[in-house]
Parts: structure tokens; C-alpha cells; sequence
């Protein structure tokens, strides 16, 4: 069953997740996109500010859309997403790491220019197993609506 | 030469890439971190709102990095990014596209908090082989002061 416009409202959403994040996870995507030292090397990374191995920010946007994708968005009569609002990095990813994603909707309205679309403005708290929040994302997504204006 | 916060004026700063996408790291990106059946098949993906196989706006964010820092973030004496103030997906990224960075400093000011630090705010265009903007964002950028004040 998609979920269209009209589902959603401001509020509590849901939680996802957890999802788990390896070591190898970790290098392997700072590798292809962030091959900051303490992305990559357990030593350099004991010598930067983040004091130990971390997870580039960007790997943790990935990962939201991907705990995202599994817990709701594949349900979604999409439309589409414009771009990303806001994204804070509050704390470092570390290997091990079990990231859940807390969702709320903070508004929702019509387009004014598509009358079958309207768009659903999320937030996001990534948090760790510990209950430590990692990033909080603002990010607004395009859905059909069930009867369009 | 490291490039440190009094290294930064508002203005043009510099043209990044190109930066080679194929369709299989396309492929690759979604079906880790953004499993859309847009960005990871061809049949589905002629049948969506996008007329073809496009990559994830994510995998777009993460590419921005990885030519940033191919460009010059490997030089900043960094200290670290405290998130994305605004990412707007623009047109489709294609399997085949070649990417350039166009960065521009927009203002900087030092830390209140921390004397030895400034920040530095940065826009990027991310365009195709065509100069087709697929992609804007504007990031902070936390920089050592060469001088602590």
C-alpha cells in the first residue's frame, strides 16, 4: 500500500533502522569519496581532532537514505526530492556503529505549480545504539497526491 | 602549502574535475545507499519521471566531496565541516558524465568560540561535460587560522 500526500502529517513519523556500520564499510567509502587520514587510517585517526577512526558525514547522508529507503521511502508515491535542506554533523560514525533514523514531519503543502504533487518536509535524527545523536538532516520530498487538486 | 583561513577572500576560488561517472558506479552507489529503481535499472528507469537511468542526488553529494577534496580540501589545514546549509538537485546525473566542481568563497568569518578557527562559506556547481548545472550546494568549512586571534 503507498503512502501519497495526504498520509502524511506534521509529527512523529516513525523509527528505523537499526543499521549496522563496519569498519570496512567506513574505509571503503572514504576510499571513493572522502580519503580524509582519518577516514582511512586507524593511526592518522588516532592523531586528528575526531581522536580515532570515523566515518566521512557524507557515508552518513548515504546512510540515511538508505535506512530511509528500506523503513518508508519505498513505500512512497514518489515524486521525487528537490535537494537537502540542512545537514548538522553533531557527532563522528564509528566502526560498529548500529545507526537508527528517528523521522518527523514537520510540514506539508501543496505545490503551487503541480497540482498532482505536494511536498513533505522530514527531519531526521541519526542516532547511535547509545542513543547519541550522529547528524540531524532536513529534507524535503516530493509525493503524489491521492486526489489531485 | 597548506591553505589556512586568511587564505580565503569572497570571490571565484576555482574550476574542479572533470570527474569520470559510468554506469556501473552509478549501479553501484544505488544498490548500497539508494536502491530507486530509477538509478539502478534501465526498464524501470525508462518509465520514470527521469526518461532513463540517472544516478542517486546522494551519490551527486558524494562525488562533490571526493573532487573537492581531489582540488583542494586536501590542502586546507582543515578543521573539519559542521554540515551542508543547502543542496539542490537540478538535473539528472547520466551514466557517462564527466563532472566539474565550480567553487566560490561567499563570506568567512573567524570562530567566536574558538580563536584558533574560522569559517569558510563555500558554493559549488556541479556541472556536466555540456555545462549543464546538475547540482548546487553550499557548505561550511571550518579552517585553522594561520594567526589564532
Amino acid at each position: 500500500m503507498k503512502l501519497y500526500f495526504e498520509d502524511f502529517k506534521p509529527g512523529p513519523f516513525g523509527s528505523f533502522g537499526p543499521h549496522h556500520v563496519s569498519r570496512d564499510d567506513i574505509i571503503a567509502f572514504a576510499t571513493e569519496f572522502d580519503p580524509q587520514p582519518m577516514h582511512l587510517d586507524e593511526e592518522a585517526a588516532k592523531r586528528s581532532m575526531l581522536n580515532g577512526l570515523s566515518g566521512s558525514g557524507w557515508h552518513m547522508c548515504s546512510l540515511l537514505m538508505r535506512i530511509c529507503w528500506d523503513g518508508f521511502i519505498h513505500r512512497i508515491a514518489s515524486a521525487g526530492a528537490p535537494g537537502v535542506d540542512e545537514v548538522k554533523w553533531v557527532s563522528p560514525l564509528r566502526p560498529g556503529d548500529d545507526l537508527t533514523v528517528e523521522v518527523e514531519v514537520i510540514s506539508t503543502r501543496e505545490s503551487k505549480s503541480r497540482p498532482d504533487v505536494g511536498f513533505v518536509n522530514i527531519s531526521n535524527v541519526v542516532r547511535n545504539a547509545s542513543g547519541v545523536t550522529l547528524m540531524t538532516a532536513a529534507l524535503p520530498l516530493m509525493v503524489l497526491r491521492r486526489v489531485p487538486g
